[in-house]
């Protein structure tokens, strides 16, 4: 899927970017955006129990400030994880020393960090920079993709979706740099969501968690969960079109950005030559098929037979048996596209080309049917290439 | 670990092994083990939800028979799985076939299979071989190597381990072919461990219990779970030493001949290029132990870092985040060979160059100190490289 053209910028708020000398490459690495006052804010983050310090940091100051954020500090290049009580100390003075030059509170300022595990954050190239990155910030799509381009790290192309809603009286923007762990040290999936409707903090954290759990948490390349995943919603509420007044078209819509997004970070892992959209039906709960359809994604053997477009249904049949569902295999089909391979846990006639053909496609549809209940879920993976080793392999510390 | 020398040949048992034609290569694939009258025997098999027929038919077996068995066929070239009522049927034909020329129970008959997922069993093939194949049978190192061939699939050698207790006045020994789920459509960890001493069936699953425990569940080259993982033990009471009288030898000594098919196993993992002896300490329990070190083991970013001989500790500290373990990062400790590289959840200076070097090696150490408890355990795992994802991804259906 392509990015949806064209970009809408949600009323009230600024971006900027610049570059402060993280990254070797020299490359934009510290990036803005501003919201105005009363925007409100929700987040979620990694379930990793190693957490960096922008993520503790960020998780702090929604609570300090009850949900009311004014500024978003990204920088690129490292993470501020594993970095102890210093990484917490150089986060918090680079919200502070931005919260001076706003003059805003300290715990209105939200960071976040994406890069090198265990560096400490250079905070002074970042203080450095503030003012210069804060007179800066205007409302243009120029800047906003500018504000793209600086969060990402190996990703090769910034991913954007934008729609409006109300016929154009409101919108959402969603940014989003990376999936999964894709990269030597470079961990972190940051996805920022911004609308101009009004809602309440816990109007926006409902909203967030019904969109994520069919794309964000619906989506791997590598099983790795990040220590620094971040999706945060912000609301400027400057269209004046309230969320309680247009609740499902906000919902339907928040959807849509985030899965445009989701399948922007997939499309765009690591080596990946086919993304596949694995299709969980007949499960007895939402749960159980995540469970059967991570258990499929996550499987070496899988991944490896799809990169070769070969349509090996045995080791994602074996993948199923050891999901941890007791599940009957007598009851368990498998499709490639819309052709039955696997019927009741037994080898069928198919035509093997074809499957083969399906499977070379950029994005083919895999379903498997467990016969326990009738929950279904739509999950998309990607295949695992040499190229994905070839790039995480490198001698790089 | 090189195999031991000399290959002890435990009292009462011949093996015999020839090409029955299943195998496309013309490689023998049809191998036989027969035992004396009297013999118990004990078996583990897959924890998958799929298993294959003959799982089915070997678990059954040794209920139906009460733990006696006298003769083993296992067939290369076809796992005989996701085969359906037909696959059962025929595995029960070959195993009536064999027992008549024995002229032995069926249920005295245990069977293996491994190879290709999903084909029919051809049976036939296999049945008119068997007078050949048990006529053949020897008790000589020579028969039981050819054993140990025969039972290969994309495994680069044969894996044998050879012990001898009081004195040599009994003995045991291990074959073993294949590693987790190494090659398209070829599944399966196949183990069959003999021995003369004399024991009841309940005495012999103790003991390989026991010995699995830290051998062949405590490994992972890909974390894919086969269809028909099978390990036998075989007691012919030969020796006329009982078990019960050297209890602590005899399992000593099975966890040695254990955990030498374990690592040989390993080491001969598609693609492998480093062993990775990786200790899990300061766990609360063993099996949260194993949970973490599981984890770390199917990381494909720590996989491929290790691959690279790329100290990268953060990956492995991330890892150890989303092991669903409550840890608190700030009590845990990455070592690599005996430098600590992360201590308390924090970068800590080290020579890179020595850990590079000590992760270039063909085994190479590291340890993980999670700060909750006493448990320990060592787990043999392997990295991953493009070799392995080339020839897994070959379309071969």
């Amino acid at each position: 899927m392509n990015q949806p053209d064209p970009i809408f910028l949600p009323l009230g708020f600024k971006f900027s970017a610049l570059t402060a000398g993280i990254k070797a490459s020299g490359k934009p690495d510290l990036a803005l955006i501003l919201a105005p006052p009363g925007t409100t804010a929700a987040a979620l983050f990694t379930t990793n129990f190693v957490q960096a310090a922008p993520v503790k940091a960020g998780r702090e100051a929604l609570a300090r400030s009850r949900g009311r954020i004014r500024a978003v500090i990204v920088n690129s290049g490292n993470a501020n994880c594993a970095t102890g009580v210093a990484g917490l100390r150089a986060c918090n003075s680079v919200c502070q020393t931005a919260a001076q030059v706003l003059n805003i509170h300290a715990s209105e300022v939200f960071p976040s960090s994406t890069g090198v595990i265990g560096v400490p954050l250079p905070s002074k190239k970042i203080k450095v920079k503030l003012p210069a990155l804060i007179s800066a910030a205007a409302a243009s799509a120029n800047h906003l993709r500018s504000f793209a381009d600086a969060i990402l790290t190996t990703d090769s192309r910034p991913k954007l979706a934008s729609l409006a809603l109300q016929n154009g009286r409101a919108t959402i923007t969603g940014i989003a740099k990376g999936s999964g762990m894709i990269h030597p040290q470079l961990a972190t999936m940051l996805v920022y969501l911004l609308t101009d409707v009004s809602a309440s903090p816990m109007e926006l954290k409902t909203a967030l968690r019904k969109a994520c759990a069919d794309t964000f948490n619906a989506i791997s390349v590598d099983g790795d969960t990040s220590t620094n995943d971040t999706v945060l919603l912000l609301a400027s509420g400057e269209s004046r079109v309230a969320l309680r007044s247009v609740r499902n078209q906000f919902e339907t819509t928040l959807l849509e950005v985030c899965r445009s997004l989701a399948e922007q970070i997939v499309a765009d892992g690591e080596g990946v030559q086919h993304v596949i959209r694995l299709r969980v039906e007949q499960a007895r709960t939402r749960a159980e098929a995540l469970q059967v359809a991570r258990t499929i994604a996550h499987s070496l053997l899988v991944k490896t037979a799809w990169a070769g477009a070969d349509p090996n249904w045995g080791r994602i049949l074996a993948a199923v048996g050891r999901s941890g569902i007791n599940i009957d295999p007598g009851k368990v089909s498998v499709l490639i596209g819309s052709q039955v391979v696997c019927r009741n846990g037994v080898a069928c006639k198919f035509d093997e080309q074809h499957a083969h053909q399906e499977l070379s496609n950029a994005e083919s549809r895999v379903s498997v049917r467990v016969g326990r209940g009738k929950s279904s879920l739509e999950f998309l993976t990607t295949d695992l290439t040499s190229e994905y080793v070839r790039i995480n392999a490198e001698y790089s510390t």
